[in-house]
């Protein structure tokens, strides 16, 4: 077995031990016990999932639940169901375990590559390009760079329009899916209701959809809308838009939304 | 073993047979066999897991992907699996079966009655009030009547707006939820993109957030948005809105979006 401390890059985060038939580890560690980032545990498990689909099908959804808190210094293992393999889709179910118990349940959809009828309807947001913008220090990500924009919600706790581009160019289309997913997580487009007394905080689910082939080392405009808060949780959904203003990838997520406690997520 | 012809109305049809704990079947079934209806099999899957609830919880999601045709002319089990009971949440995992297959996979969360900060993004279209609209019989729908409303994407093959109510009254918070669930799938906003080659089909997945309790016997606005067709795929959201403009649920959903064989759905 082996256990790093986290040092490394997204290509050390996305690296799975093969355990058994179906069944992977991560073994990139933090030395202190943070909550674990949920779009890392995302982006491991469509790792899993992809690590049982060897016809070429690439991931074009994924849907899970955050039902555990993880811990960032342990490993967490993964064990993958294959729930179908159709004509042109395969479907795998990922259990994201640690101390014996689900973190993360995720179901994804795989499709072999196909042309067809190709249309658009959202448009990207008017931005400067990112060679025009000044740095944003994404927090948090390994392997990723950020540029600033202007925000649709003025000053908020977080960005919710803002450029990302990977420091790394992979080879494998399903490494770029995980990276998307990766970065799809971090931001949240419900800073915008923010209070003095309440605050977004813990993902309850996400969602990614992709739409079409993307690398994670192109800049890519991430843009949250945030849509509803009430009983303690806010929706919001997510684009992003690679720099010619195709629609890349799209996301949803329900968070909580409860009294402050630690300050602003 | 109670099987009958498909007559009735929607509570029948979310009428479940228990056969066992966390194992119950529909016997709702129709003379010829045609393919299953999405939003029934999502609507009855979540009652399912609601039956498994058993301390008034409610749910405030759904994701579910469709992973093969059903027989609407045969019964359709579902067994639940308690993924987790915590402090204020509850998660369930569902399986559809027929012949001994799955043909859809759902997840659902439950949430104790919470309150806290309430706030919306989104504004409801302005449209008439239903009183002033013209009848529009929703096709395939049990226990639904609809009204008419000016489309924003003109003439297209299955309106992307519209008016609809339950002809019945619940008592039970949950049932209310299976209705908007069953009605949420009955309509695209892929048909904005439909050409005289390719057309939106079958669903691939769907996901329903229920933002604020809402009764389906009072009119809800239904509106969908599309985004993007590419690689035999295409992808919309949708809202409900009540009569006073308040965001009661979204939805979002991906379809297969190929070429054209028996006309648009």
């Amino acid at each position: 077995m082996t256990v790093a401390e986290a040092s490394g890059d997204l290509r050390d985060l996305l690296d799975l031990e093969p355990i058994e038939v179906n069944l992977f580890r991560a073994n990139f560690v933090f030395g202190d016990p943070y909550a674990l980032y949920g779009g890392q545990v995302a982006a491991q498990a469509l790792r899993a999932a992809a690590l049982t689909i060897d016809d070429g099908r690439l991931p074009h959804s994924l849907h899970g639940y955050f039902l555990r808190p993880g811990n960032a210094s342990s490993p967490t293992v993964y064990q993958v169901f294959r729930d179908r393999d159709g004509r042109t889709f395969s479907a795998r179910r990922v259990v994201a375990l640690q101390r014996g118990e689900v973190i993360f349940s995720m179901s994804a959809s795989f499709q072999n590559a196909e042309g067809g009828f190709e249309d658009q309807e959202v448009a990207m947001p008017a931005v400067p390009a990112p060679e025009q913008c000044r740095p944003y220090p994404i927090p948090r990500l390994f392997s990723y760079e950020g540029r600033q924009v202007p925000q649709p919600y003025g000053e908020v706790d977080w960005p919710t329009r803002f450029w990302a581009r990977c420091e790394l160019a992979f080879d494998d289309p399903v490494l770029d899916a995980c990276a998307l997913t990766y970065l799809s997580d971090i931001s949240t487009g419900l800073a915008r209701f923010n209070t003095a007394e309440f605050a977004s905080s813990s993902s309850l689910d996400h969602a990614v959809w992709f739409h079409r082939p993307a690398r994670a080392a192109d800049w890519l405009l991430n843009d949250m809308v945030p849509h509803s808060v009430s009983a303690g949780r806010g929706w919001y959904t997510g684009s992003m838009f690679d720099s010619s203003g195709r629609l890349v990838a799209s996301f949803a997520q329900e968070a909580l939304f409860r009294k402050r406690r630690n300050g602003p997520r």
